[in-house]
C-alpha cells in the first residue's frame, strides 16, 4: 500500500491529543466507526492510522497520520479533499503539511514547465532576481492601464502583472485590456530591448478562463496569473497540463478563507442556485454552536426576494435519539443527514433506516426554535 | 452607483478599529494608496468606504464597508476574490455577511431551481422533513456500496447520498459506482414504491464533472453533490446554469480551508505545475513571520525529486527602500513584486521603475537567509 504522510498541528490538551488524532484519521479516511467496518482490507489498507504525537507547545502538537493513496485518484482538488476537507471545520485544527508517495506525485503533476529559470529565461535575467509590478486600481479603463503597462516596461519591469482584482469587468474587459496592454509593452521593448512579460489575470469558470487563454494566445503571451483557491485546484491541474508552455503565477487570494462565516457561505450558495446547504449540526462532531446552525438555516431558507429557499442538511454525527429535538430545532423545512450512526448498525442497516424514516416521518408540527 | 455593504468581524483595540476599517476597505478595493489615484471618478466609484464601526466586545468590532458592485462582473469567484480575496490573509479578520444590491444579485444567479420545495416534491414527502444518508467507506468496491444503497432505500431513506470522499478512485470507478447504486436503489422503490433518490457526490475539474453529470442524465438521475470549497464557486455558477433540471447539493468540505499553512499550498501548488508563487511578505501589508516566508519560498524552490524551482514572488507593501534587505533575504531565486510604492510615484513611475530594476539588477551574490 500507499500512504501519504500528513502532518496536522492540533490545539488542545495533551491528555486529549490521542483520542482526537484518531477521530481526524478516521474522518479523513473511512468517516464512519471502523468497528462497522466488516472489510479486513479497508481497515488495513483505507483506513488511516496515527503515526506519531509530538507536543511543540505544552498545548499544541504535531500529529502525524497516514491517509491511503488509493482514495486520491489523480485529482488535486480530491487530494484537499482527503486531507483536510471535513477537518478544516475544526477550529483546534491546522493542516501543516503532508509527503505524497512518488507514485501520487506523478499523477497528480509533473511541476513546473517554465518555473524559475524558464522565467528568468524568458525575460533574459541571467541568474539576478526578477522584477514585477500590478497594473491597478480597479475602475481604469484598458488605456489608461496600457498607460501604467507602458511605463512600467519602459522602466525594464521584468512582468507586469494584472492586479488580482481586475477580471471580465464593464471599465476595462479582458480582451481590450489584454490587447490594449500588450501593445504598450510591446512598444516600450522596442524601444528598451528588455523582454517585459505582460501577465493578465485569469478569472471565472474553466470555460472563462479558457476564453481568456485563448485571448492571450492571439496577443503572443505566454503567462498568466490564476487564484487556485477561487479557480479551484481541480481547474488549476487541468489547465495547466492543457497549457504546458504558458508560465502560470500563482496569487493567494482567499487562502484564508477558513474565515468567512458559515452562513454567509450558504447564502452564497443559494443564490447561485444550489438546492440544499449540508453542514454540521451542533453539539455533533464539529464545533459549530447551535447559533451558527440557526444562521445557516436562515440564509438557506428565510424569505429573501425572489429566491426559491434552499434547504437546509443538518448532518455531521447525528443520531436517531437526537432527531426529535433537531427537528424541534429546526422544524419540518430540513433534512436530516444521518450516515455513521446507520451504517454502524450493520446488517440491521434497513430497519435503522426505517426507525429513523418513521421517526421523521412522525413528527409533527413542532415548534421552531431555528 | 451600486454598493455592496460588506460586515467583517474585526479582533483588535478599539483605538485601531478606525485606521484599520480604512485599510481594509482599500485592500478590498483599489488597493492602492487613494493619494495615488488621479482620477474623480475612482475615488468616487470604485474606492470602497466605511460606513460604520460598532463595537460587539470591547475587542471585537464590527466594521461595515461598501464596496462597488461593479468591480464584479457577474462571477461568483471575483465576488469572493473582492470581498475577502487579499483580506482572508489577515488573522483579525472575518468576513461576517455581505449584502448584495439587487442588481448584482440578478447577474450572480437566480436561486435554486428545484430548492427546498422540489427535493420535497421529489419524494414525494408533502410538508415533512426529509431524510438522507451516506454511502461508505471508502474502499467498497461498487456492488457493496450498492448493497448499502438498496438497504437504505428499502428503509424508506429520501435521499442517499455518496460519502463526499467517494470519487474517481480505483476500488469504486464513478461510473460503476453510480450505475449500481441507481439499480439498486431502482430495486427497493420498486418494492417500496418510495421514490428515493441516489445523490452521487462530483468531483475534479469542470470536464470531469461535466461527464459526471452525463452519466448522472443516462441513469436518470436528478440529483448530485458539489463542494463548491473545492470545484470553485464560479465553476460552480456555471454547472448550475447549465443543468437547471439537476439539483445540487451543496458539501462544506475545506470552506475551513484558513487553516492550511501557507507552505503547504504552495509545495502543491508547484506540484501541479504552477511556475510561481506570490505571497504576503514578512513586515509588509500582511502578518506572515520571517520564518512563514522562508517556509513558502523553500516549498517553491527546494530540490524536490525531479520537480523543477517554482519562482518565489513576496509581495505586499515591499518598497524600494527594503529592496537590498528582502534580496539578501530571499537571494536571487526570486521575483519581488512591489505595485503600489510605485504607482505613488505617480508621473515618475517610469523612474521609479527604473530605480527598482537597476536595484535589483546590481544585487549580487548576497548570503542567503531563507
Amino acid at each position: 500500500m500507499s500512504w501519504i504522510d500528513v502532518t496536522y498541528h492540533l490545539r488542545g490538551k495533551a491528555a486529549d491529543a490521542a483520542a482526537r488524532a484518531r477521530t481526524i484519521a478516521v474522518e479523513q479516511s473511512i468517516e464512519m466507526p471502523p468497528e462497522a467496518v466488516d472489510d479486513d482490507a479497508i481497515l488495513s489498507d483505507v483506513l488511516g492510522h496515527v503515526t506519531g504525537i509530538e507536543a511543540l507547545e505544552p498545548e499544541l502538537h504535531a500529529v502525524r497520520i497516514q491517509l491511503a493513496a488509493a482514495t486520491i485518484g489523480a485529482d488535486a482538488g480530491q487530494l484537499l479533499n482527503m486531507l483536510f476537507g471535513n477537518s478544516s471545520l475544526h477550529d483546534d485544527l491546522t493542516l501543516a503539511d503532508a509527503e505524497l508517495p512518488a507514485s501520487l506525485q506523478r499523477e497528480l503533476g509533473s511541476g513546473p514547465g517554465a518555473g524559475l529559470r524558464g522565467l528568468r529565461a524568458r525575460v533574459k535575467a541571467g541568474a539576478r532576481a526578477l522584477t514585477a509590478s500590478a497594473l491597478k486600481p480597479q475602475g481604469l479603463p484598458p488605456a489608461e492601464l496600457a498607460k501604467l503597462a507602458h511605463a512600467f516596461a519602459l522602466g525594464g519591469i521584468d512582468y507586469v502583472k494584472d492586479d488580482h482584482g481586475l477580471a471580465q469587468q464593464s471599465f476595462s474587459p479582458f480582451h481590450q485590456r489584454v490587447t490594449a496592454c500588450t501593445a504598450a509593452i510591446r512598444r516600450a521593448t522596442a524601444s528598451t530591448g528588455h523582454p517585459t512579460r505582460y501577465v493578465p489575470s485569469l478569472s471565472g469558470s474553466l470555460d472563462a478562463v479558457r476564453d481568456q487563454l485563448r485571448i492571450i494566445r492571439e496577443e503572443g503571451l505566454d503567462t498568466a496569473m490564476v487564484a487556485p483557491a477561487i479557480l479551484g485546484l481541480s481547474n488549476v491541474q487541468q489547465l495547466v497540463r492543457d497549457h504546458r508552455d504558458i508560465a502560470f503565477l500563482a496569487h493567494p487570494s482567499l487562502t484564508g478563507a477558513a474565515r468567512i462565516a458559515p452562513a454567509f457561505l450558504a447564502k452564497l450558495w443559494r443564490l447561485i442556485g444550489l438546492d440544499a446547504v449540508i453542514f454540521p449540526n451542533h453539539g455533533g462532531r464539529f464545533g459549530y454552536s447551535p447559533e451558527t446552525c440557526r444562521q445557516i438555516a436562515a440564509a438557506a431558507r428565510a424569505p429573501s426576494g425572489d429566491l426559491a429557499a434552499a434547504l437546509p442538511v443538518p448532518a455531521g454525527g447525528l443520531s436517531l435519539a437526537r432527531v426529535p429535538e433537531v427537528l424541534d430545532f429546526y422544524g419540518d423545512e430540513v433534512m436530516l443527514l444521518i450516515g455513521g450512526n446507520l451504517l454502524a448498525e450493520r446488517e440491521r442497516l434497513t430497519e435503522a433506516s426505517a426507525a429513523f424514516v418513521a421517526q421523521v416521518h412522525h413528527h409533527a408540527g413542532a415548534e421552531i426554535h431555528a
